[in-house]
């Protein structure tokens, strides 16, 4: 039965409405019995339900009830399908059907600033239109069946090192192209039901107390209309954070800050229509996930899991694959030796709240046995330990042994759980030496080794992958990443994942690598738009494998890129279509990602030499071709201008390459864009330079009778010099032998003429 | 006869006053005849003097008196000798005393942040430490004489490209680290008696109107009571900058500038009294350079080339010299071959203020002639053209065929003049490419090169320096910069200089690269404190040469590092006392500079791998030894706290290393610093781990009979991720089962504990 709101909020006690802006438990929003108001649960999951019904402990952390573990959202991005998020977002919902969870606590969409963060797992990127993209078709998925989904965590959470208090220094310029976008674009296209505040502050301000983020930019700018709730622990003044736009503080602070709120609102602290406002957006959110309640049903646990083997293999990135390693013949008579620990124990998804009860999980060893044909011998040695203090001696003397009696070795490597976590920051970005001293010493034995790597976000590659024929990057893949990762070896499936995050030479590459994590309460955005590829790109640094890499077992070509204009900068209506052919060159069915990017090779600010702009996946049989579109509105060419306060569009020439990865763009368009000027009317404050390229300026200088002789007779370091100067300050200085007078009538006679 | 100072400004009215507080024309101040008040010359020159008695054009560049061209900044700097810059200072004080100029409008301590910057050459070094005690000595030297200096330019000047308008957006600790120690030591050691604010914006504020910067920090903190004048063309609000601290503006804005001063007095927006103030120090300079005008006298202009000579053949670095290539024999029979240009049109300074109307100029290749035996043959060869569209090819032929002939060549490369100035910065650091392809051709012909290099600031050498046996970076090293690299090359002198600035591998690596010069009006300071070799080192990064690197003819060895610790970091006083012992391993006289940098491996703020804090230049015969002696006081061991807005040096290990250059530093040696806490007391947002890192919070959290058996079983990535948890936050989640009361209660006793 839908909820009279308006009815429900006149009925509501004032001590009932500050008890409705908390939770009534750690997932539980609070009931008001006597007028039918219903408790709604929430839960963590972002790539898998984390229901907990009762409390493992007091962070809200551990047991929960059986639930599909999907890749987690590093992998998934890695798929370049927003279709597959879709699915997976579907699923999900069912899971929360099936137990009752009214909204899921996901999905993450917060950049990959530093590789070093432990929560990398958990996000998609390090572009925002990458991210937005994704994020978006997973919201579209879950909000499909009913369910809520909680965009998180915003904003500018980017480190787990102090979380809770560390204020990012971020420029204005550097939010709105960076860390904002690929929340804006999923609260602008699939409108999730609630937002989650970060727990950080942002330029000195709790995000959770932040006036300007969570009404001007989320409510009023870009238009959401669903609850913001706060990171579990976020809220330290409860009655700012009302005020700022905050709804729903979990998990309760019973006594404290329901008892804060009304002694606000009696004081006059607080207007008590803002937090009618608040309550109404939980009545509206319990009402819209009523017919979800209203529709328990039960999931099959076989056919999640299916999915999440497709989703694992189709996240996969082959990052090398010499001499066509994989995939290994199923139907071949071929010695395999597995080696690793993982391929027993397997690594499939990270700690913290976002970890899943499995329903099961694919062993990766026992897969490949399943798979592998009659004639196939697959031995097993665990070549290194996972625990501290095992004999790494031994069991890689006896790695080393069954490595040179193999055809070819499979090498399971990746980071133990214990590296990657919510809470707290990794310090390297490294294999564990053990890992890495096997797998030199299986080099020595066999020639033939795969890598297949399960780690959530970057490892470095650049001391080991000599050793090396083939890596494949499973990152966290899931509960089905086992069978995920036997279909990808033997062939029945064909990777097509493309990296999400660039895979640097060095740590100490990384553009952020100067302000990560910062200290004393403070890290600073000193790389400002730059991060990932945009930085390694703008250094013109070398990296191991770049953004958007990923090779198939098959091969493509991408031809024919078209590109045509329509609508205009000046009428805000700008639309660039481009399309461009892409061929399966190869001998096997493959999926290609086709990305485009944009250049803007002249401009006021300094812009990334390539911005990810577009992206299409395309599925091709051998010999077969099809066409991507893609099609870029005005913001794609646009920057965040911070003299403007807007995003800004400048005339010129923009280049658009199409390719299979950021570094290899086979094919580019230079096309020009009309605009209008986005500098301002010249005043005596604008320096010769800028006179002189605006043409009524020019006209006015050279026409002077003593102005335009000096003009001509300047050249060299001098002109150079006096063209960046102020005009107020060369006619300070008697330059010209004009005064100031003289510079106010020139600059009131071109403000009359703009008047006209 | 001496000015009495409150008698006249008593007497003057407030038309008077306020005339008084701009020049009178370019480079004068204003006089009141009718009661004795001289005008005042105050002229260009930090590497000699440029006094104009005409104005050769408007912005007051152009003809000057003849004056001896000193090594500009970038190559004194380069000596590391504080007594040769006190010596040059006194040269340049001499000609002042001459031309009656009373303050020389220098030195300039802003810090090369970035190889672009066009002014680079004016400056003296990447490291504070390093220019605060150079600029100081010079200073110094100056004064000694009576003629006033002017510290410029103050602050945060570091770029040309906008220099009018830019705001350089920088944190309190990187100004306080970086940009403004060198200002600081300056100040409060050598007290110079005027200081120059600079044109840009500081965080959005002009420095001509910035009064945290004129007066809270330059008068009140650093007790600096001389006279403020403005760079030249830098105010734009009249009477902002006087209620900022600025005294004097400069080039006046008369019948602009004193009118608003009056109107603003007399409608009570000024308050008189600051005017008064202002006034009271243009007469205490006046006063304090009577001395110095009553005292004209000529100077030595050949004693001052000596000494230009001398000056600049202890400033060239000699960056390599394979095969000890270097020095040539003047009394052996050779047959050398002289290319370039540079050879016989010397560069040997930079374009804008600084440019100096030199008294003689000494041209390389006559200066070798001279120099050289009877039995020496040396043949010249221009090489390239110093202008565009000049026949290169031609004259490359012509080269390469002579070094075919000759036994060694002497390349004369660099920088054209137009690629270096005040006004604009350069966009690469390349040299020509027509002398990097004359390079190549030479080292096909002849194996045995040197080359001399003359530039202002760091040029790139990673695409050429394999062709050089042998390389001489001479800096732009003033008019007898010719008779000094003869006499480097015959070997009559031996380089002892060392770089005050990094070459770095490519421009990109950079710290400043992302962030250089900005856009829109803005350019953000993101490198932080990582500027230089700070920057370099932290990011591990190959660098051609580091900073402090250069070679001598002979050989030094540094041993018996011995440290001291004196004093407490508690009481203030702390006194570190370094002694090393250097021999000359060689068989020449040669001098060494010994240079001596701290590191803090352990902070709870991201702290350079090291930072020098002291130098100490020595000559030595061959196989003698000396002592050096380095004295360090708190300061060098602090960082500058944002949370506490102060200096704050941490208890710990502190490593002490002495070398030849910031990457060759053999003796080390490490001491341990007890120091107080800087950590505030602990409360309710302190983390569990910060709580568990105090003892009396270890003792109460333990002692708990609900928190102390919790604590024990927590392990793993949930100990480290709930460490980080501010205690507030784990109260609000019922973890340990206390609330919020209890832990209101525990801090409540906690803070009645330390009262006591």
């Amino acid at each position: 039965m839908a909820l009279d709101v308006d009815s429900v909020l006149a009925d509501l006690t004032l001590e009932e409405k500050a008890a409705l802006s908390i939770g009534s438990d750690m997932w539980h929003t609070a009931a008001v019995e006597r007028l039918g108001l219903e408790s709604i649960m929430v839960s963590d999951g972002p790539h898998g339900l984390r229901a907990q019904f009762e409390h493992g402990d007091h962070v809200g952390i551990g047991d929960s009830v059986p639930a599909t573990c999907f890749p987690t959202a590093s992998a998934l991005a890695s798929s370049w399908n927003p279709e597959l998020l879709y699915e997976v977002g579907q699923a999900l919902a069912r899971e929360c059907l099936h137990w009752g969870v009214s909204v899921l606590l996901g999905p993450g969409v917060n950049m990959k600033r530093s590789p070093l963060c432990g929560r990398n797992f958990e996000y998609f990127s390090e572009d925002p239109y990458q991210a937005g993209v994704l994020a978006g078709a997973m919201v579209r998925g879950v909000q499909s069946l009913g369910i809520g989904t909680s965009l998180k965590h915003f904003a500018v959470n980017n480190q787990e090192t102090d979380r809770m208090r560390v204020s990012a220094e971020v420029d204005e310029r550097t939010l709105r192209e960076i860390y904002l976008p690929a929340f804006e674009r999923v609260v602008t296209e699939a409108k999730p039901w609630t937002v989650m505040c970060s727990y950080n502050k942002i330029n000195n301000v709790y995000a959770s107390q932040d006036h300007w983020l969570l009404t001007e930019l989320l409510r009023q700018e870009w238009g959401f209309d669903g609850l913001v709730v706060s990171d579990w622990g976020a809220v330290h003044d409860r009655v700012a954070a009302l005020r700022a736009g905050l709804d729903l503080e979990m998990p309760p602070k019973i006594g404290y800050s329901d008892t804060a709120v009304v002694e606000a609102v009696r004081s006059g602290e607080l207007d008590e229509s803002v937090l009618e406002d608040t309550v109404r957006r939980l009545l509206d959110l319990v009402d819209r996930t009523r017919p979800a309640r209203e529709d328990q049903q039960g999931f099959d646990a076989d056919e999640h899991h299916r999915l999440a083997r497709r989703a694992a293999a189709e996240s996969a990135v082959l990052l090398k694959n010499d001499d066509q390693l994989l995939p290994l013949a199923a139907d071949s008579k071929i010695n395999i030796l597995v080696v690793g620990e993982f391929a027993w124990q397997p690594r499939f998804q990270g700690a913290g709240s976002s970890q899943v009860n499995p329903t099961r999980i694919d062993l990766p060893l026992e897969e490949l046995r399943t798979l592998a044909g009659p004639e196939v011998v697959i031995n097993f040695v665990p070549g290194y330990g996972l625990e501290d203090g095992g004999d790494d001696a031994t069991l890689q003397d006896e790695a080393i042994a069954a490595a040179a009696e193999a055809d070819v070795v499979l090498a399971f490597l990746g980071l133990p759980a214990a590296a990657e976590s919510e809470g707290f920051d990794r310090t390297d970005i490294d294999l564990p030496a053990s890992q890495r001293d096997l797998l030199a010493a299986l080099a020595g034995a066999n020639s033939r080794i795969a890598v297949l790597l399960a780690n959530g976000a970057a490892v470095s590659v650049s001391d080991w992958q000599q050793h090396a024929t083939a890596i494949l990057e499973c990152w966290l893949g899931g509960q089905a990443a086992g069978g995920a990762v036997a279909d990808l070896i033997f062939g029945r499936a064909n990777p097509s994942g493309k990296l999400a995050e660039t895979i640097p030479d060095r740590l100490q590459d990384n553009p952020s690598y100067l302000n990560f994590p910062g200290g004393q309460g403070i890290v600073r955005y000193g790389e400002g738009v730059f991060i990932g590829y945009r930085g390694y790109d703008k250094a013109e640094l070398e990296v191991a494998y770049p953004f958007g890499h990923g090779l198939s077992y098959t091969s493509f070509a991408v031809s024919d890129l078209d590109v045509t204009v329509g609508g205009s900068v000046a009428d805000g209506d700008l639309e660039v279509v481009a399309r461009a052919t892409v061929r399966n060159t190869g001998d096997r069915d493959g999926a290609e990602v086709v990305q485009l990017y944009v250049a803007d090779p002249a401009s006021t600010v300094p812009r990334p030499m390539r911005e990810l702009k577009g992206f299409a996946k395309i599925n091709l049989a051998p010999g077969e071709s099809g066409e991507v579109e893609f099609r870029l509105e005005q913001r794609a060419f646009a920057f965040w201008s911070e003299r403007l306060h807007r995003w800004a569009v400048e005339a010129g020439d923009f280049e658009i390459a199409v390719g299979s990865s950021s570094r290899e763009l086979t094919q580019k368009q230079t096309i020009t864009l009309d605009a209008p000027s986005i500098d301002g009317p010249l005043g005596s404050e604008s320096t010769l330079d800028e006179w002189l390229s605006d043409a009524r300026g020019r006209g006015l200088l050279e026409a002077d009778p003593k102005v335009g002789p000096i003009l001509q007779q300047l050249d060299g370091p001098m002109r150079q010099m006096i063209g960046q100067m102020p005009m107020s300050t060369l006619a300070g200085f008697g330059m010209f032998g004009v005064g100031l007078a003289d510079l106010d009538r020139a600059v009131a006679q071109l403000s009359a003429e703009s008047a006209r």
